[in-house]
């Protein structure tokens, strides 16, 4: 039987797992796919440089077009990242009927609608499995396993640095700096933390969800996006006591035909299952009309796993190859984009303020909240032996966000309010 | 465009769901096959019964062979359940070019081999995600997700009935009999709850899961299993003390070509993320060579949440159908089938003993497992106020079985030694 030949773009962490993967199982993906599988060229920046894996040098190029413009390549595999020049490899090499895997997030977040649609014009495949949560098949979950169902809540940690730091904060009581310095000498963060910690990556990755899980065109500026460098130990620490984890969430909901994604700090109650999900892990959870509450765990990152993905959409495209049905299956996003309003997005929240340890300011701050008609769950008041300002923790009722934000405007200009320590979403 | 026409055998609860599914959701699905698909009759015991949903009475029919026989349709749909005469309907369907989705985990564990053969024959799909784990999309996730990865381990709780008890004996301290009797009450369990708490069901799980997972004929019979009627109060109430839940738990287990399947109540330390699935829930940890842990968590039963499992293999078939490639996926076992000894099979252990209280007694029980070669990870020795005999609470470190067979073997000569009270499985 004629081989599939597959052309690398990149050969890095992930790169080096594909090859490693598509090499050691090769018996395995054979019996599946019915040809031997071959990884024929592979870009990199310096062919001669030494590697961790042994390749055949002379399947080494530094020349992209080497790749893209050879007639016998089926498929390209892109794990080199970037949006340039990765996007024109990409579209030149579905102009040319080529078959794509890419892990590119970014590349998927900011163009997935322009290289899907090329993709159907050209009747081919564009998996992209392995650009959210790493290992766990939640894009193939997502397009198939709820293909019934109306979705309408996904929440996903699908940043393994920053949970990471908050399972550490959390555990340890340790602070947000000192967890990342640690969590940069042992690798799991950047140098430049911004993206993980300021929740770019994690937006990424919700654009990608909410498209395929809303059948709608979302684009990364209709994600609300706040990181968590300003998550303190006292927040996590009252969070523990009322029964509670901080986690970064992406939440992407729908309510009838209008749509919501944000990134954000949550407080998320113990008994909900993604208040578990610690260390690197990442989790998917996604709620559907009919199914009600699943959750999809594993690695979001790391060689082997990302590589487990990778291969996995190979192996579609190559059975998609023999079957000669290539590019009928893309989902492309075919419904009206409605963002919702400040007053159509509505959750719990938890706040914490320091005050002035006086009589009469609880009335005075309930009193807000009763003005723009939020109602509380619970309130707690704590005095603090170290200061003389009071603490107080407030758990509303699900509140639409536009009343949130006049009370929190209206809190700004209260003497007895000294400071809005924290606002957090609050789930579960 | 022409619509496909779909027979459903069977209008129970489940059958219910996917009539509204595939109503409810009916633009949806156009949309993503192309075509109207319509539910064109459906089998019933008795077509003037007054039913929970509102279904067109020409559509009804009490004879099997007016659906299976029907030129016309193209899907059969079976949620009869049973093994005679269903096997035989699906057959016969078959062997007439029709694909078939069934929710039937007896049939499938076991005649599965036997259907999906027939299935190769004729060139027709089965599909049958909703035969394990209700909801959870596990089947396609094991056979696409983790197609480039090889599984080692597989472990699930895939039986609600038992899950709800034992959450409830752990989180209220009540005896089995009691909350089994309240599970019958509230419809979580059957009257005669024999195939649920003998682990029997969750055996036949186990079958599909194992086969599918390890590409082996894995037959019912290879399955080793125990169900929950022997757990106490004091296994679960000292399993908590040294972080532990009790689960029962599918063991799908693969070690270079040899593997082993069982099912039995198992300590799961309570940092697995197995050991928080709770009440009717069910969860399956996926262990994989590349992709490391996993786990997939959802409702395992129910109208809604199975019949979107059914109707998500719908979609799948009508796509084939669209295409013109049904029955080319199919994933018939290719492995030998090579199970384990009980030499090869390996894991720590939890026992509880009564035992005389009285001096040595312990160096007496230490000593037979270091005859046997089980060494052990800890001893906990507790003096019952109550009783003049004391417990003794043994964890040993990973020890194959055929060793705990021949040290419970020695327990049972030792008059020191009064009851083996339990021994459990621990995992995690």
């Amino acid at each position: 039987m004629k081989p599939i030949k597959v052309g690398l773009l990149g050969l890095g962490t992930v790169g080096t797992g594909v090859v490693r993967i598509v090499e050691g199982h090769q018996e395995d993906l054979q019996r599946q796919v019915g040809s031997p599988i071959r990884i024929e060229k592979i870009l990199v920046q310096n062919p001669t440089k030494a590697r961790n894996i042994a390749v055949d040098a002379g399947k080494l190029t530094d020349d992209p077009w080497d790749i893209i413009r050879d007639p016998e390549i089926d498929v390209i595999i892109e794990v080199m990242g970037g949006i340039e020049p990765t996007k024109g490899f990409i579209l030149e090499a579905l102009s040319r009927g080529k078959h794509i895997v890419t892990a590119n997030k970014d590349l998927m977040a900011l163009h997935g609608t322009e290289i899907l649609a090329k993709a159907v014009e050209h009747r081919c495949d564009v998996l992209y499995e392995a650009s959210v949560a790493g290992g766990i098949p939640i894009i193939r979950t997502l397009a198939e396993g709820f293909s019934s169902d109306r979705i309408t809540k996904i929440m996903g940690i699908v940043n393994g640095t920053t949970n990471y730091i908050l399972t550490k904060m959390s555990q340890e009581g340790a602070a947000y700096e000192d967890v990342l310095k640690e969590a940069q000498e042992l690798g799991y963060a950047e140098a430049d933390p911004t993206s993980d910690v300021e929740g770019l990556d994690a937006a990424r990755k919700m654009t990608i969800l909410g498209s395929l899980g809303f059948g709608v065109n979302v684009e990364l500026s209709d994600v609300s996006v706040k990181g968590i460098t300003g998550i303190t130990k006292e927040d996590i620490l009252y969070g523990k006591k009322l029964g509670y984890e901080v986690k970064l969430l992406g939440i992407a909901e729908r309510q009838d035909d209008h749509i919501s994604i944000s990134v954000q700090p949550t407080m998320v109650k113990t008994s909900h299952p993604i208040s578990s999900v610690n260390g690197v892990f990442n989790a998917v959870y996604v709620y559907g009309e009919a199914v009600g509450e699943t959750m999809f765990y594993g690695p979001g990152a790391g060689e082997l796993p990302t590589a487990t993905s990778i291969v996995a959409d190979l192996v579609a495209v190559v059975k998609n190859l023999r079957l000669g049905v290539n590019g009928r299956k893309v989902l492309a996003p075919y419904k009206e984009k409605k963002l919702k309003t400040d007053e159509q997005i509505s959750a719990k929240n938890f706040i914490l303020l320091h005050v002035e340890d006086k009589a009469g300011v609880l009335a005075q701050i309930t009193q807000v909240f009763a003005e723009h008609e939020v109602s509380l769950e619970s309130v707690l008041q704590h005095p603090n032996a170290n200061n003389p300002k009071a603490e107080i923790i407030i758990i509303t009722h699900d509140a639409n966000q536009a009343s949130m934000k006049k009370v929190l405007k209206h809190f700004e200009t209260m003497d007895v309010i000294q400071t809005i320590q924290s606002v957090y979403r609050v789930e579960g």
